[in-house]
């Protein structure tokens, strides 16, 4: 679930989260939150949780742009940005010089026929084009309507390119991978809960975790699964059955 | 070939172009000239070649959104356009009040994130979603760079409502149909020529004309086949070889 979706939904699950989040931290479990948030840096999107209530600091946020930053650096690759300005700090150490490869994140009013043609060239002018996208969502709704998400703009540029775009966030094995050995876990030690059946519990299932889907957020009826559960007998499950670990999508 | 490649590029193959144009003129072939240019009214794009010396009439030239327009009338839809400013002319006749499709062209400057969020709001509120491309090409050169072609965004919109596009304009069978019932001739009666082997040569003999490849324009010579020859031979063959009808892509 996004954070910003409508006000009126916002507000209504906040309660639910609120319970679940502290029954959670009593509990000695290790505790992930899992978002494919790419609008701010962890340092804004955690002080947005904390004045609403949410007991929660940065190392225990995991968001796409840290999980591509270990990657650019495992691989020595220096990134030409087409992202959200609010996420634009995340990257201030990382060496922007001469680009071998293309960052593409939620830019929303970033995302310019120009913007779009400066990405199109660093990609078009290398021998071997990497593109990351962080998330690959269609569409997501704000208060003033639907909005295109990241992944419309990755597949555009795959096509330019004729090229395919290494996903990184949620559903991607990499994006699991990163915060289990944060965690120093093996999967079958974790459990995931999130309300999205691919991004949330069809990742983690796929890289060997524990995954289930809770009756809120972007949960419909018709996504019926012998998995869903509500998010409170989740949180129970979670405590009683897992040993000393806790991974959970955000569901606000 | 587009016509505003670089201005060194038009003017050195402009004088072929006279000749061949001229050539085919005097003999007694009907002549179509086939683009998939979007960006300007059929009007404004012979009044062009016109200065340039091609004594050419509107009704010889066939772009995708004439095409588009009798489609449209033949299934009784009112489109949402995201088109380039200098095309609306060409729908001024054209009922787009309350839509039930979307008609995207190469709307350059106009591919903006709010465009394109209204396109995908108007396409995903639909029942049965439509979406029309003029053209499905990647990029093209223009004097300052390189620049993303309308393909990109139609498989960006693709994605966004899980649909597939139906593009008019070369190489679409509806397209080269179209040009066949206005000259009123089968397919094994005409003869296509062009630069680009996939748009030009393969659209054409995929409806059973016959259509060859000329070394002028995007040729390169990697894209060895046996059809290609040299645009003087090729207008030559067309005058001995066909009776009485003739189709050319522009390769200005």
């Amino acid at each position: 679930g996004k954070l910003y979706v409508a006000e009126i939904e916002f507000i209504s699950v906040t309660f639910t989260s609120l319970f679940i989040f502290y029954r959670l931290k009593e509990s000695d479990l290790q505790l992930r939150f899992c978002t494919n948030e790419t609008q701010a840096t962890r340092e804004t999107f955690v002080a947005k949780l904390q004045r609403l209530g949410f007991d929660i600091s940065v190392s225990e946020v995991f968001p796409p742009a840290p999980a591509a930053i270990a990657v650019l650096k495992e691989r020595g690759l220096r990134p030409h940005l087409l992202v959200h300005d609010g996420l634009l700090p995340e990257f201030d150490a990382v060496d922007k010089t001469n680009p071998n490869c293309v960052i593409i994140g939620d830019a929303a009013e970033n995302f310019l026929y120009q913007n779009l043609n400066e990405a199109f060239r660093v990609l078009i002018g290398l021998e071997k084009p990497v593109l990351f996208s962080l998330g690959q969502g269609r569409y997501y709704k704000e208060t003033d309507g639907l909005k295109l998400d990241v992944g419309v703009y990755m597949k555009a540029l795959e096509y330019a390119c004729d090229l395919k775009a290494e996903v990184i966030g949620k559903p991607s094995p990499t994006f699991f991978q990163s915060v289990l050995s944060d965690m120093g876990l093996k999967p079958h030690e974790t459990l995931m809960i999130g309300d999205d059946l691919v991004n949330d519990v069809g990742g983690a299932q796929y890289c060997g975790m524990k995954g289930v889907q809770v009756r809120t957020g972007k949960y419909r009826s018709v996504m019926s699964s012998s998995l869903m559960i509500n998010f409170v007998s989740a949180t129970n499950g979670a405590i009683s059955n897992i040993s000393n670990s806790f991974v959970t999508g955000f569901v606000f």
